[in-house]
């Protein structure tokens, strides 16, 4: 069984609200105010390898309150349970994801309570998140003519993985840039305070844009419509893509982007532009929501139906 | 490094209360009341193997909640991440997983509220058990005199595990009701939620009732003197001990419990028995905190010293 269906089949047992009726990325409970999320990370899985432990932990952690920061509320607490053999635990390592850890905390302002170690033959991280919120912006409740909105930059993270896996060659500042956004993406942290001021919902974008955005809206009643050449992407990664040196299709829908992807009614343009720029924040807005049961981009002037989320916009070089 | 080491090298980052400062099994947040711990359980490591999934879940989710049970709190709820393979997530794995999950909501009044699903050659399991109290039982603040408790009996888990491995070979009723000892501890629910009527300290027994002890005790002040006679064994186990088919040492000790152990004042002997007796319990007296920085065993009327918590009863078979 994959995911889907596992959950399928805990449907009728699990807590409403909670993260596993597939409406979220993470359970709230209303009474107490408190939201979570679980994840695990598996080396040569969620991330390459582990020559690299303290931007390891940086990407997973980062990934993590991701989930948090998107509904509108801070992280709070975490909790870790590192798996790893004893190559995984030499000190030198564990200096440096301690290290790491304490300047995460500082950054985003929450502190590690709990944790775990145990032995296996490859690395592997379970990261448990919370937060306290009055109100969490939750998935599915965007309505029709909805703008769509995008913090930061996408694809970068996916160029990161291919240059880190050798597939795509590049300068050294370029690949110190690409490899940087792979391991710390830049969350909104601080933007994601006035959230709950104008979302109608949100999320993060992390298995990719296009399958995260059809996972946002309500399927049965919407569609999106969204603009290629507004979709935001770095100079770094503009430059690669005119030299034709990686291909689109890949890398810009890949995901691990962990950017806020959220909807909100038109009459708060000028009022979210403010706040971004308050915070210092980069937003898109990329598209709109529309009566359409498909979903459509709109690519060199022309409207072309999304059908699998992959592999629809044909220039691989 | 072991986990003792990384987590001192943890010590300056982690918040005051948070299980990662040692002095207990669980992060405690005093404003939210709410309490909770991360544990993750691998095949072959924690659990023999993946040839039992319904009991395999039961025996890591009582490992879980017995971390929150034992602090006097009620567990509300869990997440589980689940790595393995296809094998794994198999539907029938899967069906049999839901079904004892199920059963376990039922019996201890949790529920599941978020997961993860990844990929692995082995299965493993990470579960946050959460709980709310007003109060929690800690570690460490038993003082001079107090008894020591322990409900229901030690042993038997360990003496389950071996008879799968086929180290220990007995009788089929013997072996059923080992092996549902390991899968199944009886956690002595219900009756936790007496204790802060009385306990000074509390704590389950994971790593073994030495071991434990000798973690629930404030070791710079105070040590323990216990009975052997009075440590409560199941008939089947002491069967097997007066037939000398069990080493007492690798069985007794070797944790896998998930009893409570706790210390009280001596005034509560009689209220604690009757709070045992309305909640059909089973809890036994076993011996005292002393001041002596050394702790005893009271071994065929003679005091033995305890120096390794392992070993030291030379009768194995």
């Amino acid at each position: 069984m994959n995911e889907l269906e596992i959950i399928k089949n805990l449907k009728n047992i699990v807590k409403k609200s909670s993260a596993l009726n597939l409406t979220d990325d993470v359970f709230y409970d209303k009474k107490k105010l408190l939201l979570g999320s679980i994840d695990t990370y598996n080396e040569k899985v969620h991330y390459i390898d582990f020559k690299k432990p303290d931007l390891v932990i940086k990407k997973i952690i980062r990934s993590s309150i991701s989930d948090i920061i998107s509904k509108g509320a801070d992280p709070e607490y975490i909790l870790i349970s590192f798996t790893g053999s004893n190559i995984h635990f030499k000190k030198k390592n564990i200096k440096l994801i301690v290290k790491s850890i304490k300047n995460e905390q500082k950054k985003y302002k929450f502190f590690l309570v709990g944790g775990d170690t145990t032995s296996s033959t490859n690395s592997s991280f379970t990261i448990c998140s919370f937060g306290y919120s009055k109100k969490i912006i939750k998935r599915k409740k965007c309505k029709i003519n909805d703008d769509i909105y995008i913090t930061g930059n996408i694809g970068d993270s996916s160029v990161g993985l291919s240059i880190l896996k050798n597939l795509v060659k590049v300068d050294k500042k370029t690949k110190n840039y690409f490899i940087d956004k792979y391991y710390c993406p830049n969350l909104a942290f601080g933007f994601h305070k006035d959230l709950y001021k104008f979302a109608t919902s949100s999320m993060d974008v992390s298995d990719g844009l296009l399958i995260d955005l059809s996972k946002l809206i309500d399927k049965k009643k919407f569609g999106f419509i969204i603009d290629f050449d507004l979709i935001p992407k770095s100079i770094f990664f503009k430059k690669l893509m005119y030299n034709k040196k990686i291909s689109i299709d890949k890398h810009l829908f890949n995901g691990d982007d962990y950017q806020i992807l959220f909807t909100a009614k038109k009459k708060y343009r000028r009022f979210i532009l403010n706040c971004a720029k308050n915070r210092n924040q980069k937003i898109t807005r990329i598209g709109k929501i529309t009566y359409r049961r498909a979903n459509y981009l709109i690519l060199r002037g022309k409207l072309k139906k999304i059908k699998d989320y992959q592999g629809y916009i044909h220039n691989k070089s």
